[in-house]
């Protein structure tokens, strides 16, 4: 059962919150098990005595929280994939050697990574890019578009965006299927980067996203915007990825800096 | 209108999706605005030539989102708080003369902020703070509970934790509505905060969250907790923060670490 949020206020709760958290326990304690069928909506109304309308709130309830998925004609099945850890410094770190540390963040979990690249070729620099690399909008930029996918559940969509003669410079379009480990690339050609920043907002998933990531109507999102800056703080990359909320724990860490380091900024 | 996500699948989009797209381009164009109401479910049926059930579902949609909200027997509204930047690592920085930097936040957007303090005094840890601390589930820590108001709309809860011993030193449990500025509190008596890390999880808001939130059935928060170090490498500050996810923009940067400094971790 999820630990109770204390709350000075304590109204009572409506009745498919409570079947809602009934079924949520029987999922976490393996009551339920994963990749099985929930019993139908009229057997949970008659088990549980309350109406199918109240037993359908409940599970909708499960649906957005990304605990159960319906299979269309199959029923109702329990979700499988656990919460991932991404850790962005770590993440981001420059690893010898070229396996890229995102490669990692499933494995640790033992769930197989898969990436599938959707497209790489040039468009037109959407706002938050042009504003990034201090061009136009529309002005033309080289785009990787990739779907990443553990145990062959769609974790991510990750849009990689480069300058025009950045990405002249690395083998970005010459590949088909990216690693992902980009950086040791840009480095070679001299535009490692030296400074990372992420903006994160959580929105709900638009009709083209739920498909990509295999979501139901009203499943939150989170959205990342991801710009690395080279050593004479020009921005050489940025990577816009969406991930299913429910799927992921971000991680931040870092040291703390007093007033005279505040002051350089 | 937000800006479409490019994707490689372009399937037609359901006719409430496609309401909803429009009733959200009046919303972010002003012609709807903050504050007023939208017209009523059966005006804007007969107005977009579609069913009541469709112009209900579009109206769900937008609530999840965050863009209107329900007033009972009063309406649909448009609400009126933009999203705000917190920027994690300007926030913590230490700041000298006592100014918060958590106050600032809502305040470069025009916000009045308000602080409510709804519980301080001992009680028994939670598994997260136990497991920083290195104490025992249950055993006796302080907590101050706080709401947080930006022109009068609740923006945050956050639960900050100290282990005992360390709030014994501090002022934490004689202060009635805490400033938040505990940092340099915690400085004067030895433990300063040299290290910071966050984990950031989002889930559909509890009953007791969206009350005290003021947010509809299905909701997401952004949950963060937040964890302090000292020089001697204890923690001494835990806080959770709940969040509605439509209202913030998370900022994290970070300058890059290479192989040598990822080795001494």
């Amino acid at each position: 059962m999820a630990e109770p949020l204390p709350s000075p206020l304590s109204l009572p709760k409506s009745q498919y919150r409570q079947i809602a958290d009934l079924l949520r326990a029987r999922i976490e304690t393996g009551h339920y098990e994963k990749d099985d069928p929930l019993p139908s909506e009229p057997e949970l109304a008659a088990e549980l005595g309350v109406s199918r309308v109240t037993i359908n709130k409940a599970i909708s309830l499960l649906r957005i929280e990304g605990l159960v998925r319906v299979r269309r004609g199959a029923g109702t099945y329990v979700r499988s994939t656990p919460r991932i850890t991404r850790d962005a410094r770590y993440r981001y770190a420059v690893v010898p050697g070229g396996t890229h540390a995102s490669e990692l963040e499933g494995r640790a979990l033992g769930l197989t990574p898969r990436a599938e690249c959707t497209e790489v070729g040039e468009v037109g620099a959407p706002p938050d890019v042009a504003a990034a690399f201090g061009i136009d909008q529309g002005d033309p930029v080289v785009v990787r578009r990739r779907r990443l996918y553990a145990d062959e559940e769609p974790t991510r969509l990750a849009d990689t965006y480069l300058p025009w003669d950045v990405a002249d410079d690395t083998e970005l379009l010459d590949s088909d299927v990216g690693s992902g480990a980009i950086y040791s690339d840009l480095a070679d050609h001299g535009h490692g980067p030296v400074r990372f920043a992420e903006d994160i907002t959580v929105r709900i998933a638009s009709d083209e996203e739920a498909r990509a990531l295999d979501l139901e109507d009203g499943q939150a999102v989170i959205h990342i915007k991801h710009v690395a800056w080279d050593a004479t703080d020009r921005a050489v990359e940025v990577a816009l990825h969406v991930m299913p909320a429910h799927l992921w724990r971000l991680h931040y860490d870092w040291d703390v800096f007093g007033p005279d380091e505040e002051d350089d900024e």
